[in-house]
């Protein structure tokens, strides 16, 4: 049992050109340090259909409750991307600041404020610099033949925080391209979508269409990667579909949605914060996809099987361990369970001294698969995580100081 | 609003002796490298009441399985503990192996078998060496004169894992004493109770009694303390009462049970492995105890709220952020929500920059203290952790090679 997995290949990363009709602008407004950039406009010259799915946090940040109900519209077509400040827990002055952003966005796009997204993502609790995105905004019109050429790449680094490099997926279908950017890559166990992701395309669908394709690929995707846990108040995961190359088979854009996602999902665990490498975990012969996914997750989360793997340390007892703290899942029974690490068995065929060496040596890789079986009936889940080092310990004590 | 946390002094942990009636021995079976100890057994020379709490985990060993209705039979009166050797996912050898060590520490303290529990620690899939245990074992005869010469310390100590430090905590109840010991330090969020927490005591008290006050006692102890959200397979909390020193007033052996327990948790997690700080959480005004739990225990596990204290960087959105995963709790709004750490508010008043100079500077002190208002009811809980270091990560990586 293996799983294929196909991450984007240098050759798409170089062809990141948005779609037809998306035009993009990114620059610095001096939220973060150095002259980085740290905003981001997208916008589509003609109308779309759009889907986004969001943090379920009760924290969620005036980004979110500003764009979700837009979103859900299935008419917005352009977003406004701010990194290096979340604008989270920052009170009514939070929120008035996101409107005032969105109105400079659309006006800077030209597009009406209702069919404007913002997203956003750094520190929590600390205003905008308004003055500073002002500026910004008071220099850019929809029509200044110099600017609007940013391409899908340099969206996704705008937009970067802690994330080590930036993360597109490219895929087509007939005529249509398929774009996706996204961050990570820490506070990263998304609970409805993950930290910033964004999907364009030029196929033609209707928003309905689109909403269902579009929950189903960030179910299968993003809502099964974790990098620490830990859920963001800002999480985000936006499609926007403009119709400019005309109409494609459902089936395909839905393969092809879901292969975008996939591809940004292994970027995002691969970049995790500190990490050094992919863990992926599925877990076959459950009773049902939810039991799958709970003890899928419960493997890729476990501190004590994510610092084994950054170790190589073939200590296969912390996957039956982190099986078993799935203790409400009464139909899990360890005479029925199989661990595998790649195709080496584990348990209940324990391996010996050799066997361990063997163990050690797959766990040295920088993808590690583990493949559990739990004869409880027939439903499978893949969850995609990353190991645990020093390095997140050094990046998340420091933050912010 | 403060949590008075009193921890053992100096002085009662010179003061171990066991309580009357119960004796103890301990060694060296060849388990641990460097002939430091790893086997204790402790009597009562006469019946005993007993109660226990064991691990939810799936994935239980035969110790877990063997002592969990011999506990609940309410008539247990000796245990044995194996340092080093999980025996989990051992298979019905490690299910014969665990019987046959029961029955040498059955004979060897003069008891029947039933009355006999056992518990083990250590790597996970790994078969006892029975021939080293079963030497051990032949040396020692239940009227020995130069035997069973150890106190709780002794025994704490022989029991040790990745502990630093042997964790005991005594108690007076009228003439009765209360001695409990544990051991920690990882896969440590005990589900039903923690890695391995022991209490003897002279009292006389019903078995019934005695298991409604320690389930009790270990629901708002070693039930709300998590290193690092990993729950151990071998997890075991006994209680054993001998009634040597004779009866005492119920309530009184109730509160005194509590702060046995209270002093071994948080001295579980201030050993909890890496650990450099102790961090307790205590979340007011929630609906009720449950929601209390989930929301303090959401912020004393996450990752990144534990980073920020081991950094002493005055993040306090993570705080936020750690509150907002608890989706599904529809009556926390933000605009009810305090956040002190210590007397210091960090939300909705946000602290300006001497505001966060001082925060930084609690959150500097071995002891760092959470406090929360959810504004949702009028139930509290308190949650008992560690921040996360890069020693835990070391300790991890690299710990069964």
């Amino acid at each position: 049992v293996t799983n294929v997995l196909v991450e984007s290949n240098p050759e798409d990363r170089q062809t990141t050109a948005l779609p037809l009709g998306f035009r993009a602008e990114v620059g610095s407004a001096g939220l973060r340090s150095g002259g980085a950039h740290d905003v981001a406009v997208v916008v589509s010259d003609r109308p779309c259909a759009s889907a986004g799915m969001f943090t379920r946090s009760r924290f969620a940040g005036p980004s979110v409750t500003l764009s979700r109900p837009r979103a859900a519209s299935g008419t917005a077509r352009a977003f406004v991307v701010v990194a290096g400040n979340a604008n989270v827990a920052t009170g009514p002055q939070g929120e008035h600041d996101a409107s005032e952003l969105c109105a400079l966005a659309a006006a800077s796009g030209g597009v009406a404020v209702a069919e404007q997204l913002v997203a956003s993502t750094g520190v929590i609790g600390r205003r905008y610099p308004m003055d500073r995105l002002r500026g910004w905004f008071s220099g850019l019109r929809p029509g200044d033949p110099d600017r609007w050429r940013a391409d899908a790449t340099g969206v996704a680094r705008a937009i970067m925080t802690t994330d080590l490099v930036a993360k597109t997926a490219v895929r087509t279908v007939g005529p249509a391209r398929i774009v996706g950017l996204a961050k990570g890559v820490g506070m990263i166990e998304p609970d409805m979508a993950t930290m910033l992701a964004f999907v364009l395309t030029d196929a033609a669908v209707t928003p309905p269409v689109l909403d269902r394709l579009w929950r189903r690929a960030v179910d299968e995707t993003f809502n099964c990667l974790s990098v620490d846990t830990d859920t963001s108040t800002s999480d985000t995961a936006v499609v926007l579909a403009n119709g400019a190359a005309g109409p494609v088979p459902e089936a395909e854009l839905a393969v092809a949605l879901r292969e975008v996602c996939l591809d940004l999902t292994l970027q995002l665990a691969r970049d995790g914060e500190g990490a050094t490498k992919l863990i992926t975990v599925t877990v076959h012969t459950a009773r049902d996809r939810g039991q799958a996914r709970r003890v899928a997750k419960s493997i890729v989360n476990s501190p004590l099987v994510k610092t084994a793997v950054h170790g190589a340390d073939p200590n296969w007892g912390r996957v039956a361990m982190a099986i078993g703290k799935c203790a409400d899942d009464h139909d899990i029974h360890p005479e029925h369970v199989v661990i595998r690490f790649g195709h080496l068995e584990a348990y209940p065929d324990i391996p010996g001294p050799e066997g361990l060496a063997e163990l050690a040596g797959i766990m040295a890789r920088d993808h590690v698969d583990i493949d559990v079986e739990l004869g409880a009936g027939d439903a499978e889940a893949t969850t995609y995580g990353c190991d645990l080092s020093d390095g997140y310990v050094r990046i998340n004590a420091d933050y912010t100081t």
